[in-house]
């Protein structure tokens, strides 16, 4: 039975790392059990069998799940196949960065094109694209049904580009800038602060008790 | 009272968020309290009050904080006048784009050096350095003192890399590569896992409901 509708983001978030761990594993591994998979990625095994269990139903007890099974199950649920076409604002180091990256595409990413406010960046080449300028954000968005955004411009411009995304029919904001947006109702942002990772990372090197 | 040593992860998360925001309103706003900076970042008012209570003395009834001072408290809690040397593995795209990105600076991060296991990137220049091989990590930890590691390679040739920065002595790691890595006790890593985000963010927008 899969119940794909009432996945949870705690879910989400990890069947990626299933998907990622099961494609190196499956010249050697024709079948493999939650346990195994749990064990394999540090998880709970109860809470592996439950995540598998809400996107595949291919599992038999005892015997687990044959592994390119579960690769088609997860490849399915997360739109593997499909595609989702991006655009990103802000073409500095970290947005040249995602440009050139070629790792999104395995999850159906598309960046179709890259936007900044800058003339001196503007017509410059990233990741084989040439970055535009903000005034042609909306004709690129309406020609590739553009509903994802990327944001990698410093905080300051962070909400003045999330607004022109959100003009532009973006539903989706991938936000690596270090401040919070404020979106209408309908709209996502995934914030991906560095910072605060890297905060916690500093803390446990100064022997502080963060209380992890 | 300051309570630093009781702040929990996610207040120490939200730090660098606060102290980002103050230091761009340090002109205008001389005095600033916590409810202010709750709208501003769209938190919860009474969370942002406490979480500025764990790590500054300095906020009055009514009053709020003077920002300079709440900016003072913030850093010096957050370390950024220290110096936190850190080694980087892994000079792909993303490796490249964490060392040319100046951001980390702020926070007192200074990525020392960047290594790879690619005969054909050692050697090359990325952010001002030139990567070397993994070969020269034992002494280059040893002589900066290093016990921050940054892990951009490949999920496949993370836990090595997580292995060999455990054996140099490292004792937190910032984990971009899309896998769990087993490390032993009192090593702490954070996982900036990309995918997890980009999955959370596709399924919005595929209309599934996803808990959120």
């Amino acid at each position: 039975m899969v119940r794909a509708n009432t996945v949870s983001i705690q879910t989400l978030r990890r069947l990626p790392l299933y998907l990622h761990y099961l494609k190196s594993v499956r010249g050697a591994l024709p079948r493999i059990s939650a346990t195994v998979l749990a064990d394999a990625l540090g998880f709970n095994d109860v809470q592996v069998r439950k995540d598998l269990g809400s996107v595949s139903g291919n599992g038999r007890p005892k015997k687990g799940y044959e592994t390119e099974e579960l690769i088609a199950d997860l490849e399915l649920y997360l739109g593997c196949d499909s595609r989702t076409p991006a655009v990103l604002i802000g073409a500095g180091n970290l947005g040249r960065a995602l440009l050139s990256y070629g790792g999104f595409s395995d999850y159906g990413l598309e960046i179709v094109a890259a936007f900044d406010s800058s003339d001196a960046v503007v017509g410059t080449t990233a990741g084989k694209k040439t970055v535009m300028g903000m005034d042609k954000l909306r004709t690129i968005c309406e020609e590739n049904g553009v509903r994802l955004g990327i944001i990698t411009v410093p905080a300051a411009g962070a909400q003045s580009a999330c607004d022109k995304l959100v003009e532009c029919g973006v539903k989706a904001i991938w936000n690596f800038a270090p401040t919070t947006l404020k979106v209408p109702h309908g709209v996502l942002v995934e914030n991906e602060n560095l910072a605060s990772s890297l905060a916690v990372l500093s803390k446990h090197l100064t022997g502080e008790d963060t209380g992890a």
